[in-house]
């Protein structure tokens, strides 16, 4: 087999045809065992890599395994692209079928190697700060028709500035972790005040988000033909939304309460590296975007993603099949436009792509727009229908991106929801 | 003298009666000198007081010495209020006039005690979280009334929610750093395209702003009556505000590049303890707000605040007197919003009160107001005329609290505005 002309290696540990996680990932997150502390890893197939042990036994760059001992990946993103992605080289090299160092050395891989199912994956990196972008045109122009009807569903300002707003870092939790419903006030178009209590609207939102690994100091824009420099990886999002709580509270300054109360993301860091394979061109902007925000070559990718709704019943359903190459404003045009005023991003930072939305119903991102604002209930296989997410309902959403000689994927993100405590 | 019973005490370091620092303040910042590292420190007049070599000295309690030698105060902070009181009171004990143990040592002064014009004072903390709410009642009618006609000035949900926005955090700047114009588009009403270039609507809004001190960890809201347990004091806050990028950006989910190109922050945090003499009842609140936002006893602060415009030329203006006591929504109010749907809140997160105006027009807290969106430009002592910030100008905003025995106060947040660089 041969990608671009390289012949398609295996790893000596065995991988599923299935498994996001071939030889060519190489992910990076966080993780600890029972009784242990926080530690950077990888991942191929369902083994998991301790990356500070690989580095203790002289196997990687020996200034790894103080970066590997944190319990954030803040400080080895921090080291910028290059570094990040000879590592990355290194492991690949250290697994690749024919490399007997640590296939044939029994002792060191039971010290740097551990089955999936016996550790717990944490958050990957401290968000320093969140931003959320709203990207998709499908997404903008289904709400946008929903609330001021077709002919004016796209704002004025879209086809010229990719939108987004400041979110909240604080509350992105790792897959894994539940949240609870949140409360707050809505008020009813016919009610004459507003009232408090649980959110009777709780929506997912499909959205992948990028980390950045590198500053640019308050006051210097990033060119956008330098974008990617300071764009380590990627990870899935949900961004989790109270519509009701948004409906009441967003104008004039935007979401506030009806977004922080959480956000998930999944536990692995996929690096651009990684995804390289898998760039396609973006849609043609059309009126043409200013100077600033022109890009070159392809900057979109060909994730596939998925969100399944489970019942605490079990009998689950995929109800929304979407791609991130439908994004209209692709990661560079963020985050030139994010700077171009000088304001300056951190490592760690995360963007959120917005809800990302394909141009079929069944490729809609949020429940928002696959229910038409609850008008068109989804069945599910227990008989029960859904406009919105119940309490004790799981929302797992998963993203890959396949060609002919392997699959990359993110893994998932799956949020188990748990009932208001107001 | 006396206050509340206590008589007023004096220190042995000399304090003009015009100085927002006497014996009574106490505010906690970080400084550093030519060589050295940053470091927490206090102020009585003029004089630094070098917190980590008081605590060396073994004047503080012992676990001090650690928490100050640290280049932020989050961790001191993180200790909690009763903590950073009880610290506060002993280092009004070893300044007292009466206290011989610092005044007479000429060998221990020397290593703790600096003059101000001697050191470089920085950010106080790391600002985790940033947030602004739109709490004035002065503020958000003279904008809506500009915007839409006094007749629709309040948005519906004005006075039920403390209505508040995710800002930046990484771009808030200490008192003294400069900063530049910042570029980005603008589209003029009868223009067919938004162009890119210099804002030419750069404004200032005169804020304060809180730091909290505690976690209420994911899924806990504070409620209303705990909430000063979480807030450990205050400082000035310059909200700049690009109007011009601002508008065309905002709708539908917020300010976004007019605002997180900077922020500005005096560099004391001022204690609630030392203001406690200065508390006020706020406004009535009429509609009733909601049960958990419903506060008990003074919430509000009698603080005077005041905007400079100072020209290159050096021939500045007061061009606003206004007030923190004008606050609709309290500091206790906002943040138990700002955590009822389960949002967890961090030590050295920082809130923004929104624009500080008060009912008169020379009250008001931002050009876009003073000058009523520029059709009534201020005159300069210069001949020149205003109406929104100019290029070299330097703006200035000062806070304090009195009394019959003294003044308590927050020095001074200074910007000067250089040029953009596009």
């Amino acid at each position: 087999m041969s990608d671009n002309g390289n012949v398609i290696t295996s790893s000596w540990i065995s991988v599923s045809e299935e498994s996001d996680f071939p030889l060519q990932n190489i992910p990076f997150g966080i993780y600890h065992m029972e009784g242990s502390g926080l530690r950077a890893c990888s991942r191929i197939g369902n083994t998991i890599i301790d990356l500070c042990e690989l580095s203790k036994a002289g196997l990687l760059d020996p200034t790894c395994q103080e970066l590997f001992s944190q319990s954030t990946l803040n400080a080895f993103f921090a080291k910028g692209r290059i570094f990040v992605g000879e590592i990355r080289q290194q492991i690949i090299a250290l697994f690749e079928a024919s490399n007997a160092t640590l296939r044939d050395d029994e002792a060191l891989r039971k010290q740097c190697l551990y089955d999936l199912e016996a550790v717990t994956l944490a958050m990957p990196v401290k968000v320093e700060n969140y931003t959320d972008f709203y990207s998709s045109i499908e997404h903008a122009t289904n709400v946008g028709t929903m609330f001021r009807g077709a002919d004016n569903a796209l704002m004025p300002n879209w086809k010229h500035i990719p939108v987004g707003y400041h979110g909240r870092a604080s509350s992105i939790v790792v897959s894994g972790v539940p949240i609870h419903r949140p409360c707050g006030q809505t008020k009813a178009d016919d009610a004459p005040a507003p009232e408090f209590g649980p959110s009777r609207l709780l929506d997912f939102e499909l959205e992948m988000a990028f980390i950045t690994c590198k500053e640019n100091g308050l006051g210097n824009p990033v060119p956008i033909a330098e974008a990617e420099d300071y764009i380590i990886g990627m990870v899935l999002f949900n961004d989790w939304s109270a519509r009701d709580i948004q409906k009441w509270e967003y104008v004039p300054l935007g979401p506030f309460l009806a977004k922080n109360f959480a956000s998930s993301i999944s536990p692995w860091v996929v690096t651009l590296d990684a995804l390289e394979p898998f760039r396609l061109p973006g849609p043609v902007q059309d009126p043409p975007v200013l100077p600033y925000l022109q890009s070159s070559g392809n900057k979109n990718f060909d994730i596939r993603l998925e969100v399944d709704i489970i019942p605490e019943s079990g009998h689950g359903k995929t109800v929304s099949r979407s791609n991130f190459k439908y994004m209209y404003w692709n990661m560079c045009q963020q985050l030139a436009h994010h700077t171009v005023n000088g304001c300056n991003i951190k490592v760690g930072d995360m963007y959120g792509s917005g809800t990302i939305s394909g141009p079929e119903p069944d490729m809609f991102g949020s429940m928002l727009e696959l229910t038409w604002r609850g008008t068109k209930p989804i069945e599910m296989p227990d008989g029960n229908t859904r406009k919105f997410i119940d309490d004790g309902d799981t929302v797992v959403m998963r993203g890959f991106c396949r060609n002919d000689h392997y699959r990359i994927g993110f893994g998932e993100v799956r949020t188990k929801v748990l009932p208001a405590k107001c």
